[in-house]
């Protein structure tokens, strides 16, 4: 068969050179030419503009000035654009990771904007540190420990909790608190002192953004606008609310009126900076950053894996740790906070064209001219717009189907899905992934502690074993057939040693028992000590154990030990030789109706 | 078949019966006669002359007043005989726990004898009501997360951590420390000031106790003796040291000569006693409770589970959990300290012929005699004499060949023994045990995250499918035939997705893909959308995707999901089935020789 030697063991093939960091460039920049440039710079353009007010807003949802925004959207895409795997991918700061941000910094708010501001250096610096080591070691793995539900559940929760916190910009009050209960009585307290103007300004904003997201493109549609640009044109609606209102907020001069505006943002690029080397610091930020690492980096290729295959291209999972680590070390460097890839501001870039990283080139060029030229236009934009164009996008990201879904398929999911979301509103985001990996490893490890037994049976006129309970099956009073449907170690073993005893006590008759391995795929000490009590358990009460369909892997590993040395039966290549062998009268059964099933 | 609706699911018959607490007595005190009587009250005498120096020396190794050792052998042994299912279990202080016990109340030591008891007294109570939980709860099952490694590991490591901290009494100083460095930095610095003439007593002692252990039976069965009494005489060997060194100790008043000796033992019956109800305690020994409710546990439950095999007996591990609960209750309102079933004690009533737990009663009988009339006789025992007792009776705990075979068998196991019993060495009890789990969850976790996946084919001539790197089998290049060895679920999802993309990529003629599912015993929520994501992948490239041999559970679930209805292709009930319908010609290679395999 052609490739069988190749995926045979398809977890074993030698995959070491596509683990080793490469200058993923090197492989698009081959080749470039005019097309591919005029589509990354129109793409570029879209994401631009998409880019400026986002990056502003997450800067201020963390925490930070607002000039760390456009900061963090320079030098990072570059770096990712080194680095990265996906042609599309769109880096900058993003929704979730900037409130996880804001959690992690905020203790250092006290000691000064510097101290804070450091802090968040100190964080990107840690989180890219971390991707890049477990880019190196090929341990991406390791972000499969946070399962669909609770990235789900952490998702919507999140985007909660930054609806909430946007509350306070939008009522021009003070506010804060670090999960929803504070977060509501805190503007409780404040709603007295609310700035309606400034209520004005941010309802209108949000309005009229739910209106653009929702109704702008089938009137532009109407009106007999093409598709792509109409689509383009919806997504710019940000930038037309902050045109707006900085345009009003300027000629009325709202901010003497007591709007909470942007103010004076350095112009020019993004300074060289160098996060603090506190040890003290690096200690208390380890698990924020690893938590921000893992998180931006799940979100990063879950939207990276989904464009990629729309274009049959590949995605390469520790290409892009490492591309998103160098891209969280450049934003340290430069004055940012952390990173990662955006979902829509990637789709963005996928459906405006972008064909390579150069886009986000590009896009980092667009932003740098802002940051240069732009940035005395936006000292009127009052914060408010900002938070309503936040508000407007991380609502979409709520999914509470999310727990009608998982609770019909599985309460374990549920279980994860609502620890997570509960855990994550009521007690911070840290403690709220925590709580989802916990609870979804300790059902996972719950459910495989107690595996599944079945007794099969040989379904007539094949040579397939069913469950005796399930199917109508032959089998022989003098044989038992037992299916252990989970592979062997502490947490079951025992298990397996009572199912067993139950067995043989209720069947008097009984002579042999043969284990059908086919669902057990490795055997660890503990179980390989049940299985030895086992057997000599049955040999003192004159019954032979036998296996049948033991696993290639399994097998080798067994052969090293006393315990196949000891078997009192034998190992079968399939259960039906073990049967076929031991009690020929059920195949003789198979002709005839079966006596006993 | 006979007895197959009972056994068919194992784990789902209707157990709750047997989980009901019940007062086993009501069943062994039924038809109780004069041999058993007399059988149960030899083991009884036997039983009590070992436990009267162990107890005494526990107490001495929890950081306790001798007394507490009596204490705890008398209430606890009574209430495990009115709920154990054990026969022959012999319940009292044990080294692993007492040490485990002085490591987590030391921090009370210094607010005064009395805080120091308390906090024993207060430990033996939460350990004794989260055992009760436990079994109540049915979750007797958690102590397997304890894998035989890690149990192995950290008994080892304990004895030596005990026969260390022995060592001060032996050599008359004063010297500490929960971990084996700091044992025995501080022992080093008392050198200079060693007690010769202790340090002789102990030596003396120790040399004859491990002589008694290895040359007395021997030398008696030389002289003619039978084998029990002969065995009996040799455990009887610590009370003769101790009757010998105290009988010395008293005529030649060492104890004036600076030899620590036990001095004035209280007489009389147990105290009734009142554990301190201090929230905040409570709070710092929950842990520590845990650790030694489960240990004990543990290591109770697997004595008990090899001595009632030998007599075709059954114990009852959440039955267990309530008694051993019981036991420590007793233990905490009878100034006792944590207590559990002893290995070398419960062997040694087994082997004198206890039938029924009315030997634990008897002997607690006994110790309340001794703690009535036997202490003043007491008063000049060595100290030293005690801390022999204990060194020879842990050094023969120490099992250091376990890690030659676990290295010899799998790495991982190996892991998780050297981990344990370097972590409880240098770091201490509850850390080795934490560690220990930690490793061994981590390893389990790592391997089912990265599923062994194989290619299969038809093993000619049957009806069986085996993996085409290890076997002679016969496959078309239009089907692929994929078997994954573990359940699916966040962890490894998106393994499948991987190794499904990379297979198909290789394989230009494929039409179908058909997932054996033999070994996936479960699938999660995160799985099961990975598995939406290969059926999409498929259907765009024209591949369709069938399942074959799923199991029942693993049916029931996918009935209610999308995914099933919208499967390109069909669920067969056998791996031989599907293949025989959608690619006949390699049956019909059965007869021909096959042309690519």
């Amino acid at each position: 068969m052609d490739g069988a030697t190749r995926t045979g063991g398809l977890n074993r093939a030698p995959r070491w050179r596509r683990w080793l960091p490469s200058l993923t460039f090197l492989e698009w920049g081959r080749g470039y030419g005019r097309d591919t440039l005029a589509a990354d710079a129109l793409a570029a353009v879209i994401v631009t503009i998409m880019l400026i007010p986002q990056s502003l807003g997450y800067a201020l949802l963390a925490g930070l000035p607002p000039e760390y925004g456009l900061y963090a959207s320079i030098a990072p895409l570059l770096a990712y654009a080194l680095f990265g795997s996906s042609r599309v991918l769109a880096v900058g700061p993003v929704a979730v990771v900037s409130l996880m941000t804001a959690a992690a910094i905020a203790p250092y708010a006290n000691a000064g904007p510097a101290a804070h501001a450091g802090a968040a250096l100190a964080l990107a610096l840690l989180s890219g540190l971390m991707l890049l080591v477990l880019g190196v070691l090929r341990l991406g793995a390791l972000a499969n420990f946070l399962s669909h539900p609770v990235i789900s559940g952490f998702i919507s929760a999140s985007a909660i909790l930054i609806a909430a916190s946007q509350l306070k910009t939008l009522l021009g009050v003070k506010a804060g608190g670090d999960n929803l209960p504070r977060l509501l009585v805190s503007l409780a307290g404040q709603l007295p002192d609310v700035h309606w103007l400034t209520f004005a300004i941010g309802a209108a904003a949000t309005a009229f953004l739910f209106w653009v997201r929702k109704g702008l493109k089938p009137l532009l549609l109407s009106w007999g606008m093409r598709a792509r640009p109409a689509d383009m044109l919806a997504k710019a609606g940000p930038v037309g609310a902050i045109a707006v209102t900085a345009t009003l907020a300027w000629a009325f001069d709202w901010s003497a009126r007591g709007v909470h505006v942007v103010g004076a943002i350095p112009s020019g690029l993004p300074p060289l900076t160098l996060p603090p080397f506190d040890p003290a610091l690096w200690r208390d930020l380890a698990v924020p950053a690893l938590l921000i690492g893992i998180v931006g980096f799940v979100e990063s290729v879950s939207v990276g894996h989904t464009l990629a295959a729309r274009r049959r291209q590949r995605l390469e999972p520790n290409q892009e740790l490492v591309a998103l680590g160098a891209s969280n070390v450049a934003a340290a460097f430069t004055g940012g906070f952390p990173v990662t890839g955006g979902f829509a501001r990637s789709v963005v870039n996928f459906d405006a064209g972008a064909q390579t990283p150069a886009a986000g080139i590009l896009t980092a060029g667009g932003i740098a001219l802002a940051s240069v030229a732009l940035t005395p236009t936006l000292y009127h934009l009052p914060q408010a717009t900002l938070a309503a164009t936040i508000v407007v996008a991380v609502l979409s990201l709520v999914d509470l189907d999310v727990l009608r879904r998982t609770w019909s398929y599985s309460r374990s999911d549920f279980a994860a899905v609502a620890a997570t979301f509960v855990a994550t509103l009521l007690l911070g985001v840290e403690q709220g992934l925590v709580s989802g990996v916990a609870v979804s490893l300790a059902f996972h490890l719950y459910r495989t502690s107690r595996p599944h037994i079945a007794v099969v049976g040989l379904v007539p006129g094949t040579q397939h074993f069913r469950n005796v309970l399930r199917h109508r099956v032959l089998a022989s009073p003098r044989l038992l057939s037992l299916r252990v449907d989970e592979s062997l170690y502490f947490a079951n073993a025992r298990a397996l040693e009572d199912a067993v005893n139950e067995a043989v006590a209720a069947r008097p008759q009984l002579k042999h028992v043969v284990l059908q391995c086919t669902a057990i795929n490795a055997i660890d000490a503990s179980a390989l000590e049940s299985l030895e009590t086992i057997l000599e358990r049955l040999r003192a009460a004159g019954i032979r154990l036998h296996l049948s369909e033991v696993k290639g892997p399994v097998m080798d590993r067994l052969q090293h030990t006393d315990f196949l040395r000891s078997l009192s039966g034998r190992v079968y290549l399939s259960h039906y030789d073990a049967v076929h062998e031991l009690t020929p009268e059920v195949l003789a059964g198979q002709e005839a109706p079966p006596q006993s099933v």
